[in-house]
């Protein structure tokens, strides 16, 4: 699996200190460079001290059946499960490498990162990813937000599609777990998060990011005022958006990384 | 010939003002999309309220015979030059394009644009554009700026193929002319600019940019306190080193385009 790290000046300078870390996860058909060379979040990255991982979105070349068929399931788009279909299941685990995998070989590699003050952000498909992992995992993430995210995927088509070649079209309790909207609602406790969707999008438009039904159930939980989900006037679903809101998601994590 | 032009939110908002441009000319092998997605200057001349415009850097399908066949001449290689020689005289004018062909059909378009006030940068061979553009044209351009240019093409294996394609290997006058050390020993008055160039960079290394000839020819000049000439420590030749060091380029161009 290849990854992009960026490590920010205060983790090589002469007496590097251990440095917290974001983890962005990026959308279907990237990978781990598309966002380290468009998304700019390095720049601001830098001048808070934070380090920034760049995961890839599914496992390459693992000569699953189909897997390269698609620009929405397989290839480029892991959807950031564990699969649990037969030809899927020992390949596309990308659920189990984002959250203990690859952290374990990142900070052992890296003693410089801090694996106590870790968030993570992501785009679109990403976006799910950060918040589903956010929610599966209290305590591990520090705090979470996301751009364009896939915010309810049982209730879309790249959700749906995705969740019944990982899962199968009948098990909609697994289904139900990997959906934010539905993790959302069975949430104890506080919640905060920073969602940005442009007005602009045709994904949102078209009804795949569905951030509505993920603030109708923060306010069914009684968290909406932990939930800011900013409608971005004409935006749209590019590295443009991503990299003009950038500055606000670092920003956001610093709070939590940097207390 | 496509480019891409970025408007800052003044030129754009309910009541549009006129705004300067910054013409940034980008180097071997890219078009006007690179720097565009990569670079960021748009987030600070944004702040600024500059507008950017990404020209491309050769015409495009010309047909001549071998324009594809080196990426360092022909397509994508224009050097911002006229060529003399007959393959090529038709439709390299890269030098006209910017300075005369490409300002008039912008400006004309673009009302908001304000061509009284226009700035000139660019990376590598666009630097080498950016540099002699200005020195070859005084007034014309209210400063320039470069990231790793060529500074003395005639001494470099790149000048010396392109300037023998497009000029012809005797025309050593004409190679002189489009020479931005040359030029600046036949310059007259006060001569100012701002470059940046990565001591990592292999083409820094391998002696394609020569910014010592460049400073020589200042000092030569008595203008050296006006040339500064940043050596970035380990920085290589990638939109990575020309996006860290955008901020510094458009405020530059900015106390000369603002005030």
């Amino acid at each position: 699996m290849a990854l992009n790290l960026f490590l920010p000046p205060t983790a090589i300078s002469p007496s590097p200190s251990k440095v917290p870390v974001l983890f962005y996860l990026s959308g279907l058909t990237c990978t781990g460079d598309n966002c380290a060379e468009k998304g700019f979040f390095q720049a601001y990255a830098s001048k808070h001290g934070i380090a920034v991982v760049y995961p890839d979105t599914s496992p390459r070349g693992a000569k699953v059946e189909g897997e390269d068929e698609s620009w929405d399931f397989g290839s480029g788009a892991g959807f950031y499960v564990d699969a649990t279909e037969e030809n899927w299941r020992s390949n596309y685990n990308m659920y189990t490498y984002i959250t203990e995998e690859l952290p374990k070989a990142l900070f052992s590699s890296f003693g410089v990162l801090d694996g106590e003050r870790v968030s993570i952000t992501g785009h679109s498909m990403g976006g799910h990813g950060a918040l589903i992992l956010f929610l599966k995992n209290p305590g591990k993430y520090r705090s979470v937000s996301a751009l364009a995210p896939i915010t309810n995927p049982i209730n879309c088509p790249w959700g749906q599609k995705a969740f019944t070649g990982y899962f199968g079209a009948e098990n909609k309790s697994k289904w139900a777990e990997h959906d934010a909207t539905e993790l959302l609602k069975r949430w104890k406790g506080p919640f905060e998060t920073l969602i940005d969707v442009g007005t602009g999008d045709n994904f949102y438009k078209n009804g795949q990011l569905l951030p509505e039904n993920f603030e109708a159930a923060a306010k069914e939980k009684g968290v909406e005022k932990g939930v800011s989900v900013r409608y971005q006037k004409d935006y749209d679903h590019s590295y443009f958006f991503i990299s003009t809101f950038a500055e606000d998601h670092v920003n956001y994590h610093a709070k939590f990384l940097l207390k």
